[in-house]
């Protein structure tokens, strides 16, 4: 199996090596692309991938569709937002398949997408791309031409709320809120002030408090679950650390909630997925039990003086919320078990 | 102006021995006590402080209440919950005047201090003590002999919802959101597993997601800002950071919210504060610009979407949540302005 | 293969476990022992094993040498110092082969010993260990019943002046100078007050400054490698993050020293080493490129003003300073090929 | 008294408007300039401002220096390196004084400058600018209308040095190693891909591991001490924190040494410098004690294996090594003294 990395400059590029480099089928990188690091050897951008795999042989090419179609059989699109739209059509014309992690094919109503994003090129393949969320659509996913990655915030609260929604325990009268901290791998490789290490080290905050551009993406997927339309509350923070996202759910529920009873709806739910770790009642995820890996931990706590219920999520951003998601998809379009070469203890600490 | 400080050896002893080696009334320090340290110097425990005012000449001494009440006119209580209630009618007793920085006086109801803490010694002094928010209580916290300080995480949010609450924006139908995160400080001195560094550090995780102690004293504080017993849905997180608690809060308005109106309501309200920034629109607060300072940075948003209002509010928990708030304090109930000593630039970066 | 861990509450047995989770010889661990834990699941104390592996079928047990001796083919031992030396018997004993990862096999001379540690209890398998260091002594760990896991200090000393010494390029005149800076895993798992978040995160200080405990086995291989005693003065730090050790060595050269040519001695060196990257001319090497892995990346400077060249190695401490090189070891001594398991990637950010 | 600070947008910048915020002789800042920020107001940059002093007032302008020259009697120069000696000469012509930040008047010897550095241009400047040590010089700072601010290392590693020089301990036939480590705030407050916080964080390198631009600098100052040409290997370090250098000094002496004698002589050698700590027998100084404060912590080791004193040194690289230093010879050049407005607590933790 010959894959490409479209973009493999940002911090899922890298990602995605780390995570071939030691998975089972030995897939075979044949092609990074990269408009800033062109001809530069791979391993002098990233000397931490130095003798794994093929990857001392691998340079960064332009990114030219056309001719790069035919040099793999599998695409994993690590562009920017916009750039996907246009890489796609020819790779799949070519006969390419393709994991894209933008968000470039997330949102099925190019209506919605024009007016948080930008207007989109392809629009006909909307329909056709599946959400890549496994626990939720393996079986699309399987025979997919085009997968679209989901994002890391949404990939955190749709987990977190899908069996909750899916059995009717939703009092829909009261907005769901989902506050969430992500670590700064987020925000992606590039050198921007706000996010230099002396701005974010022992700090916090919140940022793009209304209006981030995951809400309509977790809403689409959460009104797909309820059967009505939702709206969300969505609070992004940035933690001061690497990765890790971890979201904070406050849902109002029908009636007053048996917490017992609910976890077992949720172990239900998840019974065939590897990667969801439904926790014991009172345990407190913490993002560096999911480090490096793609678990998503959940946690339910019911809030007898407010009456909500409390859904705690973690998951790693760059892995469960990129990468390792995006090799979890891989192995579904495969034919492999999901849980191919993803089966990683976290890094503790 | 002789000062006692009993239990000196916590993160908030620390802290009120900073402030006071820079405030311009030169308070002495006469008397700090320990039960683990007694006898050490000041400076063998916490070489930090050397060079400073008399801190080189101090010594631990074992906290013996009767014989100490005569040492100093002014003691701040460090010391853990539990103890306060004992140390203070004796000081209280020989004339002296109390700042507390437990919990031990916060609550105006004996009853629920039973029921969250243990049964109280002095519950006589409940209805006396003052609870230390300059900013709602200045004037019966200058003449006070027994000021209860208030919690780090209630600061940030009674600051953050008076003006809402005040003014009848709140539609009290829903509950108040409190999603808070504190660095690790919060936690005190002592060595803790959960603690450690390697535990902690590019972690995060909520903790006592149902039930924490902080819950009926903000509750105690918001219902007598709203006239009428309300719930808040409290969740505490752990920062991977020395210092600060920003408060995400999301309240449910009577009416869509006119966000310009709104914010002027909250600068009029803090018009004669110090303290409290109000910050412009889209302003997002973080943690590094009131790291050892006073201040609390407020910001307000309206989300359109889940027709909610999120406040936002940033303090340092050891500073505004703890010793400043104290130092503050100890200046009005000495006659003097609240900003005295504490008119402090953040330590950035 | 049935692999037990002795001792597997620390981080040590915890990088263990991540390591043989993901070994393609797939070891099964039959028993973990931990005096604190005994009958608590395994992921009960490490939640984040969860999921993988047959961990959440172990439970801690209590160290009964006696029976656990068959319990198991391979043994870890990674107990504190002082307990080794009394396992290790018994295990032998009764056919089982062994690393241990504390100092108690690693010094030759039990007087040397005996001076840094305590009085060894079975010096006469001083002479039997082999010290584990691949690239100096695959040979003798292959066959071997016991090795000896190096220290991490260590670990990076030695393979930097390794080729460095072999060579003669040593004025043996002046000290070797070792300032070696390692994160806070190295500390344990333990609650100590020293190693809690508050009183390390963003600060950095020297430790042991005179007299660390891994002064002797530096000296041991080092003088070896030169063949005449050696004289180090090794300066340990400790710094703000997880994992990781830089150290960077200064040492005095016979004459002045043709950089390139310095290299390819390296590079032939470590030319059948999969672990050593010797990197090229003005690299600098950074602990995060190690993460997680088994590598040491080595680079090395001629500061013409001094006359010293300067030697930086970069390993992570838990990985290939303690558990990733006892998987090492456990390779060789199963006629495995050395890296098996552990061509991992960084985990970067 | 009126002050102006020219680059007043970088960390040093913004650390002098913190100390002269809360500084007792309440200096009155007129003009702060910045060629990216013109026009903006100086809280609208650093929001952590405001609220303090005149500061709300202030706003960028561009630093058009002969207009400049009368707006102020004092100038900290708090510009890139090559921009300071521009500056100078007009302020000076207009009778202002300075203290200057960069490096431009470090060194005495043109030709070093110019080999270090970049030409200069106004090189008659040299041999009057007074090297702004105040422990060294404040006989000569007191009456200078230019003053040179000491680099971070150079600050940290001098004062380390300076006794045990003057007092002729040094065997100057080993070179001096100057192991020293820096939090990323040195680096400035530019958007650098290398200081991204997933760069620097849980990571730590060196840099510039050969010809850093502060080995002159230290050079020319020990010599000075030494009474002849010492040659040091320098090697600087980035830390995964904000703020501090430690360095880890390494010197051979003429004989064995009496570690309590050396201690005495440096007691004496700092009786009247309020800001150096020499510190008991077997201290471990570490950078957090010394956050946000003037303070440099020494302490002293003999390390009988290899027959080499090791000299530990802490200071805060922006406050100690930069803008506290600058307001402490601003002290001295206004007739005050040196330690007005800079007794402060470290900010702990």
């Amino acid at each position: 199996m010959n894959v490409g990395i479209i973009g493999a400059t940002g911090y899922t590029g890298l990602e995605l090596l780390r995570l071939l480099a030691q998975h089972p089928a030995a897939p075979r990188v044949t092609v990074i692309t990269s408009r800033q690091e062109r001809d530069r050897p791979l391993t002098a951008v990233f000397p931490a991938l130095s003798g794994l795999a093929n990857y001392d042989q691998l340079k960064f090419e332009a990114p030219q569709t056309a001719e790069l179609a035919g040099r793999a059989d599998f695409f994993f699109l690590a562009a920017p937002h916009g750039a996907a739209m246009d890489l796609a059509p020819p790779i799949l014309a070519a006969g390419g398949r393709i994991v894209d992690l933008s968000a470039d094919f997330r949102l099925r109503d190019a209506e919605v997408f024009n007016q948080w994003y930008l207007p989109h090129s392809a629009p006909g393949l909307l329909s056709e791309a599946v959400y890549g969320l496994p626990e939720l659509y393996a079986p699309q996913i399987r025979p997919a031409r085009l997968v679209a990655n989901p994002g890391c915030y949404p990939t955190s609260i749709i987990l977190a709320l899908a069996p909750f929604l899916k059995n009717g325990f939703l009092d829909a009268s009261q907005p769901i809120i989902a506050d969430a901290c992500s670590g700064v791998s987020g925000a992606g490789r590039g050198a921007l002030a706000g996010n230099s290490f002396c701005e974010v080290q022992d700090s916090f905050k919140a940022y793009k408090v209304v209006g981030h551009r995951h809400s309509p993406e977790i809403e689409q997927e959460l009104s797909a679950l309820q059967g009505r339309d939702l709206r969300v509350a969505f609070t992004p923070h940035l933690l001061p650390m690497n990765r890790g996202i971890l979201a904070t759910i406050y849902a109002a529920p029908q009636n007053d909630v048996n917490l017992e009873g609910l976890r077992e709806v949720y172990l239900d739910f998840y019974r065939h997925s590897p990667f969801v770790r439904v926790r014991p009642s009172g345990f407190e995820p913490q993002t560096s039990e999911v480090r490096g890996t793609n678990f998503c931990d959940l946690s339910l706590f019911f809030d007898r003086r407010s009456g909500l219920v409390k859904i705690i999520s973690a998951i790693d951003n760059l892995c469960r919320g990129a990468s390792g998601q995006a090799v979890a998809n891989f192995n579904l379009m495969c034919g492999r078990p999901e849980s191919d070469g993803l089966m990683l203890a976290a890094l503790r600490p």
